[in-house]
């Protein structure tokens, strides 16, 4: 067990087991027999630790915990392990925005970046896995459009004031849990010093030992500032690598060495990255998940489930959405590498454009019925004295939904282009063994994404996406 | 005198001389002899108490106070006094910009919401009233340029990182003095409670008696997210209230009756100033001063110096730059109300057409100079590894000015409007006093600015703005 920073260790299968028994809050959730733990090291990402912890009573959590590097390339690569606060408090916002399609956080320690959090059992896999398989997910266009229209609706100015947006949520219908008040008695002070409540499980005791009573209440925005090493890593490996000659990037060699070239020498191109890069960086419209590609979600039948928001910032509501949209078009690409497994693609294919038509359109009227419904609240960016006309308020939506539309796009096929010839593959086509048809999956995807980007603001409708998609020659 | 809130008091010129007694640092600026201050109240603003205190044996300051209301309306409309706390920083922060263009501040007494700065002597006035006399200042395009350019530049994410965006300008060139030493201590947690240093005059008393040795560094951007009820009012009277009917409203009545409801019904205007609003809200481009009219610009003809940033937060450039551009506009259109004053005001209104040309013109200038000096420092909105080749960096800034244009255009005419069927009107046009003539006056200026707000996307060059303005019927 390595000793680390401030009160830090990496855990392993063994000292969790210890930590587990030692923590109140999570030995009742695994039953009174601790004896018979079953530990799995399960961590398929790019970042960090997870355990699922099964007792022999048959309780279940998972539990995960940030180290401060990026796990995929080592300890040369540092990063705050703070990213876990920002998850934990996320999965929280979030959850309770859309309890449905989140996970329940059990249990948060700071000092060891470790949540603890509901097991979503088995037959869930991760979607990118069930895409590779080919396997259609019937609800999953509803579900996910349901938890994007809840988070970045509730967390936009057309549900808040100005005041909730900036400092806090205060006035919000959502009774606050003791865990949320914990959330609002740490402040952008602890935050950066990483200090502050120890843990969720012993909020009172450790208010009552730091003798503190009324704290003010954290900036909603300002808190969030916090997470701009995991903002940074984006920043750089979405909007800047892929650009230039960099270490990390890499490629299907030798067969798009020149795509890759030609992306670096695109002008065009480039000038609009930029513009997506500082709308990236510049705009607090909603609080996104920062990461959400079709491995950020779990699935079955019946469930779907977003985990692991620790990029999660106030930022640009497109870069969610075309996350998961740009995901699907990449897995649609890569069928056609996975098409000779005794299996026909081609309905498979009909099924994901059809799931990000679905995606869009669904999340477009349940993200304007929200709006409808709360237009009379407390949201400020358009009031409802200035707006009420019904054919303006119909323009204000209708020119809003476009221009998230084209957001949308651009984060898409910047997040495309970054799975291509970046340094994090996806591994729709990292599984494709042969390395030409591989190579030649990508280079499709590729030019689309670098044509959606470029000429976005051509597109109205999904359909016309899904459209061009249909026809691109073999 | 008053007592209110958290040790503040509402000063007066009796109890501001006691003050002064028991202030070292404001005393020895002052001189030995305090037996014979004259203080003189001069706030002409909406907003403060402002006091010119002067000795007999030549020192002089400035006092300004904020209290709890907004001066102009009354107790009705509260208003934080910690606008006072922004102003400081403001001040500072643009003052270590862009010292010749920023009075120096000597004291800030947090408490009091009392800050004391360098008295502008006369002949220094406000720039609006110069600009209302006739008076040509023929270095104010040439320092308004200096000081946007240079606050502009520095606080935005082409000379910082995007930890330094957020977080702190750490690694900036620019030595910290004891005051920015005090700023970097005090963290959002003191900002939201009031608490934190006294005062900067003794820093370092009230460290050591706080025990405190080495707080973490303030967020930058969430600092100022801080300032948000400032900003609220500025989303009230410029974004919104114009545009629906509001108490607050007025205008030259009978005569502008129909433009107000005019404008109230402009489904097309309304849209356009919502993304505006929008980007007011939700862009943390850089640290604008966010109330940069001739009012807040007290000028000689050879010295320029801006003043009452209370309302400074990180928002759109444009912001800053339309509102003096656009007050320049309203003076110009003021002009034809003026000109009866034995004095031909046709030269004049030249003049002002040259010094918007000028400014604009100038400031693009200026601003890319910053930027290509700065080329391989910090900025990370365009790394010079992925913009290198001369075209590309051309075409970047290129399509960077463009777009600051446009939004620079949409605020200005925002501002415009609201200053003739808002809540606050403008000198230049209240000093008409036959109604008729200022109705005449305004009407133009409201046509002009209407035009501007929906159809900037037309103009690329300042040039044909004034040409535009130049050619309009009597």
């Amino acid at each position: 067990m390595a000793v680390a920073d401030g009160g830090f260790r990496a855990l392993d299968e063994k000292s969790l087991i210890e930590y587990i028994r030692a923590t109140p809050a999570l030995s009742s959730l695994l039953g009174d027999d601790l004896r018979a733990l079953t530990v799995k090291e399960v961590g398929d990402g790019n970042l960090n630790f997870v355990y699922i912890v099964i007792s022999s009573s048959g309780g279940s959590i998972v539990i995960k915990q940030a180290i401060p590097y990026i796990r995929c390339i080592g300890e040369s690569w540092p990063m705050t392990k703070e990213r876990a606060y920002f998850e934990a408090l996320t999965l929280r916002e979030h959850g309770r925005l859309c309890p449905a399609h989140v996970p329940e956080v059990y249990h948060f320690d700071r000092p060891l970046s470790l949540i603890a959090m509901r097991y979503l059992k088995p037959p869930h896999i991760i979607l990118r896995k069930g895409l590779i398989a080919g396997i259609e997910y019937p609800l999953l266009a509803e579900h996910m459009s349901e938890y994007m229209a809840r988070t970045l609706f509730f967390t936009s100015l057309l549900y808040r004031s100005t005041s909730e947006h900036k400092r806090e949520a205060r006035s919000n219908k959502f009774d606050l849990n003791r865990e949320e008040r914990w959330r609002e008695d740490a402040t952008a002070d602890d935050i950066c010093n990483g200090k502050g409540q120890q843990q969720w499980g012993s909020y009172k005791a450790g208010k009552q030992r730091r003798g503190e009573k009324n704290r003010s209440k954290p900036a909603i925005i300002a808190e969030y500032c916090g997470n701009v090493e995991l903002c940074r890593l984006t920043e750089q490996v979405v909007f800047s690598d892929p650009y230039k000659i960099s270490q990390y990037n890499h490629w299907t060699s030798p067969y798009l060495d020149q795509d890759a070239e030609t992306v670096r020498e695109d002008d065009i191109l480039k000038l609009e990255v930029a513009g997506l890069k500082s709308m990236f960086c510049e705009r607090a419209q909603a609080l996104i998940h920062g990461d959400l590609h079709t491995g950020s979600v779990m699935v079955t039948t019946d469930s779907t489930q977003v985990i692991d928001p620790e990029f999660a910032f106030y930022g640009p509501m497109g870069f969610d959405i075309g996350a998961l949209v740009g995901n699907l078009i990449l897995a649609f690409f890569s069928q056609d590498g996975h098409s000779d497994n005794g299996k026909d693609r081609k309905v498979y294919k009909q099924w994901i454009l059809k799931t990000i038509e679905d995606t869009w359109n669904l999340f477009h009227k349940k993200f304007i019925s929200l709006w409808n419904e709360h237009k009379d609240g407390n949201g400020e960016a358009y009031l409802a004295d200035v707006y009420k006309k019904p054919e303006l308020w119909f323009l204000v939506q209708e020119k809003y939904i476009k221009d998230l539309f084209h957001d949308s796009l651009g984060f898409g096929a910047a997040k495309m282009i970054r799975r291509i010839v970046g340094v994090a593959h996806v591994e729709d086509f990292e599984s494709i063994t042969d390395a030409e048809r591989r190579a030649y999956c990508e280079h499709r995807a590729l030019e689309f994404a670098k044509m959606i980007l470029k000429e976005r603001q051509r597109y109205d409708t999904i359909e016309q996406i899904t459209s061009a998609l249909q026809n691109i020659p073999s």
